[in-house]
């Protein structure tokens, strides 16, 4: 198996085998597991097969493909070359153990793809009579975020926006638990003061997940420009929040799904998967696949 | 702090000092974080505060509690030692480096509660006309099976159940995504035949998730006595529950959530939650609190 990947990779010039620790691009690819690495170098790192052809099948700009020849299929192989062919990125192809040591956690299917930091500008998301976005402020755990990600791809939503964040749309977690997702997700990132300001200025129907209020989820009409927004896991949404809840000319309400049992809040990812079905079924999901 | 903690403790004769860590009360607590070691000993140990409490408050057979008094608040003492009054435990107290040998993973708000394995039959399991059961089949992850439970805690369910089972409802990180809710929900555990019967002898209306399913979701009607059906992470619901459908005289049907975007399938957990919060919409949520 192993030489007959190596006799698919190794007449394809653009594929450069690297065996030195001390490589300096291998260094910089093993940084970027971390926040500090992606934002020094304006590069995210995706890792394993699925997440790296959904990145490759977006806008984002491949830099490089890191593979183990040892490691994955020729299948795969083949997949992220047939993309090269439009986007030009280069292929190193590491050792098992140098791949190991520049891979983050338990992936172990051989590929990771290296691309230009995506842009998170507030200004780039659309808004239209019928957008569905979703809103969280300073959720923390990367899991979380990359669960609201899938969640929202999964109902068809216009967008997915990060207020005050604690973590990032490209934390490794983060991809992983979108599935890769948040890459074709129109998404961004910014204070909560600019995006209240930005539900403000567009008139956005605001529905704002909070423990005790009054509106039971399901009782909000979630028709035309919408957003759903949800707090930090722990603290809920924070003191502008509940001001703009005050400003009764727009159409903001604070809403709760009904907690029947001991405990008195699902977990926010959860919250956001009933909140943004709820709305896919009044908006009309007889019509969706 | 620690001397006020101290005070407060050591009057009262229940609680004992334990130094060793040769001592065999403490190896075998520390055994409980395996499903061999819960097993082995018919006990289950509960990690953190909240768990715990919840726990105490189920009807689960307390052994004893493991205290790290050094780390503990006094407050979370005395609630454990009121408990204690209507429920006959030790308390053991630890030094900070053995609690830590004994706890799981980064659990440490210094308390650990040792319980009686809490059984698990089917024919514990009370059918009404208006019952609401969650069954899932072979989930693999834990924290999947917790986080399963604390939706059917907020939704008022009857019972989680689990067919062939690959993970321990008393798993630490099912009781701890579960947040404790694991102890007052009625459960059981059963080969993936014994609960087709069931369903079927108590002519429990089944809707099972089936990613391809004809019927959406919320285009089920989930009144009556219900069960919401759910499959492994991978695989989804085997074999023997396909053959069930095709029993028409039985109310039986598959479901499936719309997926409008690039992936096909959204967590386990996530799907409970979206078809257990639509049961209780159509069931009557006005009601609720």
């Amino acid at each position: 198996m192993r030489s007959d990947v190596l006799d698919f990779l190794l007449p394809l010039t653009s594929v450069q085998r690297i065996t030195s620790p001390q490589n300096q691009r291998i260094k910089d690819a093993a940084r970027l597991t971390t926040s500090r690495g992606r934002n020094a170098q304006g590069r995210i790192a995706v890792y394993g097969v699925r997440e790296s052809l959904r990145a490759l099948q977006s806008d984002a700009k491949p830099v490089e493909a890191i593979v183990c020849s040892e490691i994955t299929s020729s299948e795969n192989l083949a997949e992220v070359q047939a993309i090269q062919k439009h986007k030009p990125f280069e292929i190193l192809d590491l050792p098992r153990d140098l791949f190991k040591k520049t891979t983050y956690g338990d992936r172990t299917d051989g590929l990771i793809t290296i691309f230009e930091r995506p842009t998170t500008k507030l200004g780039s998301i659309e808004n239209t009579a019928e957008s569905f976005h979703v809103i969280v402020e300073s959720v923390e755990k990367p899991g979380n975020l990359g669960a609201i990600v899938r969640t929202a791809d999964a109902v068809g939503a216009s967008s997915v926006i990060v207020a005050d964040p604690l973590t990032d749309f490209f934390h490794p977690n983060s991809i992983r638990a979108s599935l890769g997702c948040v890459f074709a997700m129109p998404k961004a990132v910014a204070t909560a003061e600019q995006v209240i300001d930005w539900l403000t200025q567009n008139r956005i129907k605001t529905m704002m997940a909070i423990v005790g209020a009054q509106t039971l989820y399901h009782q909000a009409d979630y028709s035309g420009n919408i957003a759903i927004v949800l707090g930090n896991e722990a603290q809920g949404l924070s003191q502008p929040w509940n001001l703009l809840l005050e400003k009764t000319e727009l159409k903001i309400d604070g809403i709760r799904l009904p907690m029947c049992g001991l405990s008195d809040s699902l977990n926010v990812s959860t919250t956001a998967a009933v909140l943004c079905y709820e709305a896919l079924r009044q908006r009309g999901l007889n019509n969706m696949n």
